[in-house]
């Protein structure tokens, strides 16, 4: 079983894990840190270890930041080490989360480094823009064939 | 001057910029529009419309979605459609927001379809692993010169 923290300035946390839940339903296996205006750092370590407390079960545990550095990103890192079965991401959206949350919840968990590789892959080939294409009419079209 | 709405399902939206503005300060040229569980398709629509109304001085508005398809994506796109000071872009992490929101508030903005590939190139650059490496203690050190 994996188990997934998704943590964060502000309530980027829990509003990635809303979206994911909107789309996919609950799941017991994610679980949102914020680390909100209002929470000391110390706070925020607190929220972390018990977050992890809460996936002890978990073979792998992925945690996957808001971004390179800040507090939620370098305590998630301190918080690893020493503990393989944790992964930490960072640059999270949410077209990686939410293959991570639905490769596990069918259990599809291949290496935990393979698995990494393969989500920040689909993270970044998920960002884009809106190009408008027009669609092409055939000549055959045209001429009735 | 430019404007980004962000958009996506459940909290995303205010999520992100909650951190934006924990990250930058609060802007008044960025606003959140959510999808949450308990709004229609046309409350969503009309919540879009009524952040393009806020933005309508801005010269170039950036639609920030949180996935690839799904209706924060779509009706964006619609809306979108004629208006060429809109760019809808998708895969959105906090990286690439705080990217954006800098160059609005520093008026570092260049023609909108070069700064709308700046910025997915840096939201993809953005997205990776925590990997450790331990620090190498050279020879020379160890010998003392």
């Amino acid at each position: 079983m994996i188990g997934i923290i998704i943590t964060g300035h502000g309530t980027f946390a829990t509003g990635i894990s809303s979206a994911v839940e909107l789309l996919t339903g609950h799941q017991d296996f994610i679980v949102p840190v914020d680390f909100r205006g209002e929470h000391s750092e110390e706070q925020l370590k607190e929220h972390l270890k018990a977050a992890f407390d809460r996936l002890l079960d978990c073979e792998q545990i992925f945690v996957l930041c808001d971004i390179l550095g800040g507090s939620p990103f370098k305590n998630a890192v301190m918080l690893s080490i020493g503990d393989e079965r944790i992964k930490v991401l960072y640059g999270t959206n949410l077209g990686m989360t939410v293959e991570l949350a639905m490769r596990g919840m069918m259990g599809q968990v291949p290496e935990a480094d393979t698995l990494v590789n393969e989500i920040i892959e689909i993270g970044k080939t998920q960002i884009g823009k809106y190009k408008y294409e027009p669609v092409e009419i055939s000549e055959d079209f045209e001429e009735g064939i």
